[in-house]
């Protein structure tokens, strides 16, 4: 596989733009801008480019997925709440054809019971919750391990 | 949390003995002793103790919360068919008080539906599914983490 | 609470545009625009500011939300469909912690089965249902009470 | 509609006998009387009569809905405890065939799953919950626009 | 069974005191009080004694059927919204241990779902719906003719 | 309705072939003839002729009703065991735009779950069920009522 | 908790005046009056004095459970048919703030499902069934226990 | 109906702009635009004009079922994933009043279970799945046919 | 597929023979005769055979789909109320191992819920509803373009 | 039960006829008939007379069922579709009063959930499944056992 | 039953051993060794002698009841976890034939729903749940009360 | 298959070491031992070794399958209780990949409804219930016919 595209896409979904500036005394400090920036640093040191987004839009994810499927050796994806409801980015990511890890930041197994269910996670390569924001540097990690 | 115990335990769930003798040109020739080696090494590396276990017996794995409760500063489990029937598990787990990091080597969301729901996962911290046996590493990561 | 911020935020969901456009002879002429004027009217009555929107995007009412918990004392919302599916404005909604008051303007629970639940209603401070379009001038001056 | 009867029922259910005898550093002070004095001088406002009744007995309120559908012009519920398991009440206010206000002074969607299901909303023209005992001052005017 | 207690009671549920009296152009003009009347003189004819009654309050039409099993041979309940929520009726009823025919005027399986299921129904002898008030004729003939 | 046929289909379902032969002890010696003859002279006395037939067949039933829908005035039905599983033979009934009685000999809702619900109840005009074969008496009774 | 009120209310739900008067040689001949004088005895002996009551009305349970929320240290309930569908008593015990001791004297998780669930349940301190009438008494010296 | 409007919409839900770039030696080469431009030639030769719109955008969808309400005489809609999912699709084209086609390329009925319920499926005129993108031919010829 | 069987077989289920016959006014005087009668033409023009049934009786239609397998390219189903309940159909039709097009004359998602699902739909190649009796043409055409 | 009669009845259901005939490389060449001649010559070694049917018609079944209970000692049934969906078959073999065993060739546990289903296994004395055709012999050997 | 075996059994479930060892701030100071001993001298004076154990082994729980069934007179079980999981210590406790006593400390009704649902309930004599500790003695106490 | 390891394991669960030993008048004097006895007999006719174990040690029944996977030719299980909750076992029996024989003694679709599901029948072979002890012996002959 050693000349498959190098770069992976992280795409974050609705409402995520407000991490870190929300009840910081609880979440902490740290903003997407702030994880953005530490995983663009780790994925050049595990030898690959890093495309970062986040969307309130169902659409623009869908559009990066179509943008990944044809550019891109991963996709990390915290759909948040797309998770529960979007079969729309579940057929854009089976499309895709490419390892895919979900990534949420609290444990959604531990919240409502309708945050149970993912269609993601029934074509996920792997998923992470619960770990904070370092979910994200380990599904990098992981994508990079496969990725050899 | 400096002076908190410096000891992780690591325990695997029923069948887990048999990785890496089955099928290894489908799951690869690791086994679970080489896991608990690179994951003991990882451990010192880290800065504390690991306490390795793997049981078909659901009380060894009671027993094993039980003192770790007692010595540990977290516990890192994979209890395998266990997650999905025990809710005695699930009780020596909330009595630990600790943070607890539930690991699956495949992503038991894209296998049987009764595989889509574990006990330990409502109290866990994190959860980690489908990253192979990297997902034990990464679990020790984040323990490391959390403990500072 | 008197220092607070004076606006209240009113959200109208998808196919609200339609509003008075279709089937005057049962719905009657008003307007969604005609409702806006009515509201704003009230608004400046009751001491504050009115933002009036409508959508058919997800997104713009998340950003909505998003605006508001920067600015307004509360927010009034009519879903639409939206209530039966996103989860996504549930969470912005949470997120923003204000007064938020769900207004429907035909008793939902008199439809079909699928329209009986609302993600919003799990969260929101009071529902109303029913009403007509009158429902908005009451959501106002709940809000105005609540606000005082 | 201007020689129907101007009389509209207000009727309350279990329990309700003890609004503002309860905890009233967090209820408020106000009881149910006081309700009903409010409501009173809003309806002669309205140019309507009011009829007050609050009940623990199921029949008593089966008893006033067969009385209002021989001289009201609407009807005001909160069946509390009952909008849940009385079938009777339901057919009651059917039989009836006048407008029907359900209040609820607490969201009900906010609190055990069983108090989501009213049997009276299937039926009742507009719901209003989760605004305090405002609801009622709603309802009335609501009830007065309707009746011209 | 010659010497059996020669009463049947025949009891009715909420609401249908309203019988006869509301859109008699389509449900006709018979009364609950005709019905009786009729079945009264079936019942001489018939050989036993009638006790009819009506409630709205389900303390009575218990206490009914607690007098019914000292007094009497048969019970025939019209349990109309009771039979879908009382389980205090089917108890007493059971204390009873006599036979019961439980009729329902019109056809409950052609209305809304909730009412396709009576708990009375699991322990009656005969279930009649759908046949008018003829049904309460059938239920004491059938009575008289297992009486004998 | 004077000059409407006056000929009424009883139709008996699959095992009802062996009424009164089996267990006679029990369920009495009368067989399904014997219930026929009855009934036959019931229907002479009430005025209009009798069609009856017994099948394990459903193809013969749906025949059957086929056939009375253009010559029947009503339909007396015990679809016995298919009254649970045959779409078919609702079908047919809806098709023919009679008045339908459903009978049971026995109290359905006193046994399986399975057999509490009834495909044909949703469309019967009026179901009888427990009161042993005296239900075909009344439903022809019933059936002449309604056909004046 | 010296100075806290020391009457306990025994209520005894719909059926209950039945006991000992039917089937005595399978129930017994003990009779509620005959269990009320036993429990009085005891409660003399506890130190606290004791309000029994039986009744087939929801309405007088709830106005005891009222009045004991005014005047007693706990109530001992015996909802019987009342468990599994008043939600008008649970809120009335909700309101109370007393504790609450579930009593039945037969076990209802060995008898038809929807006796397997009773909304008191959730709220009550404890729960006792199938002990006979000899629940009343432990539940009474429960609370003598926890009322010191 | 020979003067209402002769314009049909074709819209194409999420994902579906990849038909024919993906696995062509699978799914064949045939690409949305090749099947849009066969479409307009059958169109053309059916008599009316066709308006084409692909979008993985749920808001643009609800806009164009809004332009063809004013416009169209007939749409046909394959929503993919909307299908299962939006409320606001449903709700748009119940208010467009138009006759509905509702095309799936394969059968949604031999796919996941979630893909078996289509909310639109409940207001369309007709429903056609499995057919390939033939479906889309027979959905315009129905539509002329029904239109004259 | 060259050298396939020509013959396609037509396949309709039971009550199929009242089409036509029922409230023309409302279905047209279109009987099932004169869709066989189209269809022959149709089939003729595409260069096949046709097979057409209609009965009643599920063991017909199982054996007509046994004597398809030996002799036929493709089959045409419409099992009406079989739909719902023939396991042995859809055993049948697996066996067949050949094309199948199920076509419902009227669109069963708007009707009961019990008609949306059926057993023919999971191993159907494709389904029409909704179309009238041009379902069955269109079927024949896409069987047409399938075998070549 | 030395004199009980001698005769079993082996009853296959429906596509039944077609074993052997289809994929003779996956199910072997062996046809019904073939597992008949082995059966009646185990039979004749056991001491008892068989009567061997196939039918693809529910009602034969139910025929040769009553047939049985008249003349035969036990019945071995393979009730194939008819499994999971004939009320009429269960009713019949309940009728029978006889040893009743279940047969099917392949494990019908391992396939679609609505397989997992079966009417008879409730009044079955015995069912094998998965055993292949050999499940038949056990069958007669086991009814030959419990016929001494 | 003066003959009968005079040893109770009391089991204790997993976890139980932690019973006083954890947050004794707010579960007090008392071990399960305290109960056995408060146990021990309740079960002295009332005239029989104690087993009591615990176990974290499922296969433990199930010999000692097994061992009861030979030697005991009745089973007092604290199943803990097991209550909702172990159907193997049902069937066991069924074989013993003893009268069980089942007892929780904590009301499993005011937890997580999977604990409503005990396996044990069915078949116990009698249940106690959210009496504390007292509930073994009450247990105890009836079982002396039976015993005679 | 010839040179396939030629020993067949036989497991069986919890309390089926109380075979025999209990109600002997019911189920017979036959043991668990007596079973085992004829089976080994069997075996040595068959051609191959036996090792027949009970347990009521989940634990003990998963090393028993992991030894068979080293060293058997096929395995013969009666879960009994563990048949409906154990997962450890179901993935046990999977990693073994041996033909597996699920036998009960009694008909589980016969008895309480969380008997009738299996985890083991979903990957068994073949499956035989309610043929008393004759299904091991019926479970072995199949097992060699497989093995050839």
């Amino acid at each position: 596989m050693s000349d498959a595209p190098r770069t992976v896409f992280v795409l974050n979904g609705p409402n995520l733009n407000l991490l870190g500036k929300r009840e910081p005394e609880i979440y902490g400090h740290e903003t997407l801008r702030d994880v953005e920036e530490r995983c663009t640093a780790l994925a050049t040191r595990l030898g690959f480019a890093l495309r970062w987004h986040q969307s309130n839009r169902e659409y623009e994810i869908i559009d990066w997925i179509h943008e990944a499927r044809e550019t891109a050796a991963a996709i990390v994806i915290n759909p948040a709440a797309f998770s529960h409801t979007s079969v729309a980015i579940l057929d854009a990511l089976k499309a895709a054809e490419l390892p895919v890890f979900e990534v949420h930041i609290s444990n959604i197994h531990a919240r409502e019971s309708f945050r149970h269910h993912s269609y993601v996670s029934a074509m996920a390569t792997g998923i992470i919750a619960g770990f904070g924001t370092q979910g994200y540097d380990f599904a990098l990690r992981r994508a990079a391990q496969l990725l050899g």
